[in-house]
């Protein structure tokens, strides 16, 4: 094997980031060096590309970064036993301790000491990444490339749909990015008897409908509570996934959640948001989830349960494609908020 | 109104029923007259027709038979506040005590005290049908007449498939008469990644087929076990659907459940079955429900949105439709399992 | 029966309320009239005393309020089936329109069209108080009437701790009045392995402290997030109950919770309070619930059910005890927070 | 350290067992080795050493048995981080695979490819013991060692019990062995309105009362479904937790549920069992659980949490104690059921 590699490295503390020749990662006993055949841009790697506050605060460069991928096993460590040369996969991006409280009652995802690849350590644009063997996620032969490499975002959205029931229930989806759009798909493919999607972005709330969301709603054009509660015979919706992060989208989502509804967040608002617990929360009985990560691995499962469903189109979510050299077009698009998934390849 | 009506009557204690003319069934202060539009035929019907040793003990001609319908409400008692003249209305056919711990906990379908119309009391195979206003299910005005007579029995398959997570999971529904047939549309409406049917019968297995039943198996043929087996790589079925009543049916049942699966049933074995308990169900950490009636109204809420998903096509459920003067064809259809669902016209 | 009674009545827009003789409510046909034998006085009661802002808002005198009591039936409507004249009862004081989506689903306690009695209409501080039959609930007879007549605030403690699963886990109690203590009681007696109650007030730390609670916690004296994390192993508790309603203990609540915690919400702020949602909900995969009312009737079995278990001591939580006559001592204490539950006898 | 101990061999395919000086474990580099302070004697050793049926089809001689223990850590393999030398211990007697769907979804207590330690491996009735560093579970410095030993089969009791909600319900135990006796305990510990303990065993049915039984059942003496009945007001209970394995027993069980209720199944009945599946299952809507293992680690959470709860005397399920050599004192007390749990001291 040749011992370096093209990545994109994210190489200074300021916006941009760079592609280079670095060393191959070497592979620890119990991990697993995989060839990537296709990695896709996540918001985060939005966010570290244009070196945001959150960004200066975690990330170290120089590092590769980039955490969603797919592909071909080349290599495994002397102790791991359940992966092997060939395989086809994919990984969890959260590394847990395995010990904690949560990691040791099935909450792995919310591990206190989480480290997360492309963000705490070298991640996935490049040629070749290294993982531990807990976090690899085996794919079907069949299941092609591009699509497998979405799995990881696509499990957000499944965590976060899929967090109370869903068949024959109405639902909201706020925010129609790549994760938003792939939550309406999901809540369709689950039986949702009517997806509301909302965003400001016309061009996403096109792809929202090719999705499969049943009504489409530009806060510019109508007032989504009101709206809601127009088609919903007054009564609200019965699960909102709160994907946009803004204070004011948050809010109207209390509101036209119905009483004993759920609101599962799977946003990060920049700063604290003002809620009104009596009104919106205590004598409506909603129930407030924090989704993060994917359940380890009922999500991971689920996901790949939805795709062989063909209840869903996952390669219709994929709207760009580039090589790997090309990172920067990419970057560009999600930027512009101009595209569903972009997936590079190396 | 006319004061008498034409019904479908149970009239000896014999097979056979007969069509004759009735008195138009008079409305209480707390119930509500309904013009049938349409009725279908349940198994259970089929049980009273040929009186078999069940509906020997338990039910007392002459009366009116039949329970599931849609129609119109014609006249509505004094104490009656949310239901009007000119509603769309179909019925739950479980009238409850509403003051027994179960009826009190959100349970009512297993009210110890549970009298059932078209059984303990007159039902719907007629033009015209009083009931409780508690049991009044109001109807979209876009549902047609047909469909919306058949969600009483697809409530059923509701609520065994959604008894538990469905998205994204692997199902065995066992037995494909118009339940099990139901339940196969409902389980890939709902997510399913595969859904496999079993039955004897290759008309029900074509059936089931255009459901979306994803394998048919019949187990003349193969073994249904090593079949799922087979195409799970070794690990069984999330789900089971029991559905078939069959005591080697039913094992199987068991056998092809995976680890911490669940099997719900709703079908009604004639004597007890010997079960492996420590084998089947203790070791492999298996959870065993068993499913009766609807829940008030949590599956009528399920149906309902089901039918509005546009995941299934309840109409092609559908098979036959008469006249309810021709109602013994639909019998003898019946009898021959060779229908889906069959709704009569008064 | 006297065709007058004696009732203490919000007479005025204004603070305070008059003792004075009533007529004895008339029972409908669906009803139930029953003669008083204790009534507890609630913090809502104190804000209809004091005429808080809600209050004004909310309840138009003259009427007669107060709605926790136990009672003797001596009148039932002619329609009225499962209630008795001798019966040993106390009541939900939630009625509810038992035909919306929630009544529909066994969510009646968060009915969009509740009806609370002694706020929207004649309460139980009265020798009589008149309810619908459904909202009866039935005592053991061995019940004493006190105990009876404070089931209804236990229920919004049980509903609050119970509100997911407790038998050994740790859980904080956020503010200390009457439903706090309950709740200090309720966790030790299903379980919890450690209870942390917190609250400004000395008194109602002693009393928490005879109600079970392991570790009390003034954060005037301590810091409460800090101090339950030391005694935690840095790690929080499992359940968090908020029944303070303030800012900053609210805030204080999410921190101390877990990562996957839950925080139960009974509190009722004033105000809109700003929330760390990326911080204090996302990434700790938090449930937050907002609870109001008492499941219908789940809540009032459980209740019941601890009652009977002996792993409480519901009489302890009575510090108070006065004739009807003497409200004003009542209210007094409880503006002063010196008391646990004050009970009045008619 | 010696490089031999004595310990407790399972020498021969024949009823019996030897103490005998062994070599001392050698502890791998994932591995822990722990000088065992406290081993308690479990049915399951019984069965080993009285070669029955499914010894003999299971284990392989010679080798060290026991599976319940509680010592302090003396080594640690060089991967091991998460446990060091003189750590308080005691283990998860599950050794799983962590890679097969069940382990990728917490529920690593039924995986499919289990192996038991004193089962599959050499166990604990010796002065050392190894095992891998992920089935260790951290004592509490206070825990006495005689009731940290007897963690794991109490373990199985809290899994059963809490396997759905319990506070505030009535239960029923059927089979008053060690696990039963636990049983009794955690469900008044976790808040149960009544528990019934049922035994044909006068010397088991006090020791049920002292673990905190409310009622105590002797089918030689009482029908108890009948008696159940009786003292529920014809209801039956909520909760069955099936410990016995006797076929008349267990349809009891099914029988003394009420609608709706739950039966959670710990025993291992030796040939296959005939349910009225129809009455007992499906018509009441009962939820019938396999229980195998404890979750992992939720149970062994929930069981350390409960011993610090106040609300469970541990120590007064050990009614024997003896050292190691004396082992078959032990055995002769179980095999004579005139015991609660015995604890053996290397």
């Amino acid at each position: 094997m040749n011992r370096t590699m093209k990545a994109v490295v994210k190489q200074d503390r300021a916006r941009g980031a760079v592609l280079k020749e670095v060393p191959v990662p070497t592979c620890g006993a119990q991990e697993v060096l995989i060839k990537v055949k296709a990695t896709s841009i996540c918001g985060t790697d939005v966010h570290i590309y244009e070196w945001d506050e959150w960004s200066a605060s975690r990330v170290k460069p120089p590092y590769v970064f980039g955490h969603e991928f797919s592909g071909e096993v080349v290599e495994t460590g002397s102790l791991v036993k359940s992966v092997k040369v060939g395989d086809q996969v994919s990984a969890e991006t959260h590394i847990v301790c395995g010990r904690c409280p949560q990691c040791m009652s099935g909450n792995a995802h919310i591990c206190e000491k989480t480290e997360i690849i492309g963000v705490d350590r070298d991640g996935c644009f490049a040629e070749y990444v290294v993982l531990p063997e807990e976090n690899i996620w085996q794919n079907e032969k069949s299941l092609p490339w591009d699509e497998a490499s979405i799995q990881e975002p696509m499990g957000n959205a499944v965590h976060t749909v899929l967090a109370g029931e869903t068949a024959g229930r109405t639902a909201a989806i706020i925010g129609c990015g790549p994760i938003g759009l792939m939550a309406c798909a999901v809540a369709k493919a689950a039986g949702a008897a009517e997806v509301f999607a909302i965003d400001l972005n016309p061009y996403r709330l096109e792809l929202a409908q090719s999705q499969g969301a049943d009504y489409i709603v530009n806060p510019l054009e109508n007032d989504p509570v009101q709206y809601i509660r127009e088609k919903t015979g007054g009564r609200g919706v019965d699960i909102v996934c709160e994907m946009s992060g803004h204070p004011v989208a948050m809010n109207q989502g209390f509101k036209m959640a119905t009483n004993g509804g759920r609101i599962s967040i799977l946003s990060l608002p920049v700063r604290p948001v003002e809620i009104d617990i009596t009104n919106d929360i205590v004598f409506k009985g909603l129930t407030v989830q924090g989704i993060t990560g994917r359940k380890m691995f009922q999500t991971w499962q689920q996901t790949a349960g939805l795709l062989r469903s063909d209840k869903m189109d996952a390669a219709s979510i994929i709207t760009h494609r580039f090589p790997l050299e090309d990172f920067e077009k990419g970057f560009d698009l999600m930027l512009d908020g101009k595209c569903g998934k972009v997936v590079l390849h190396p």
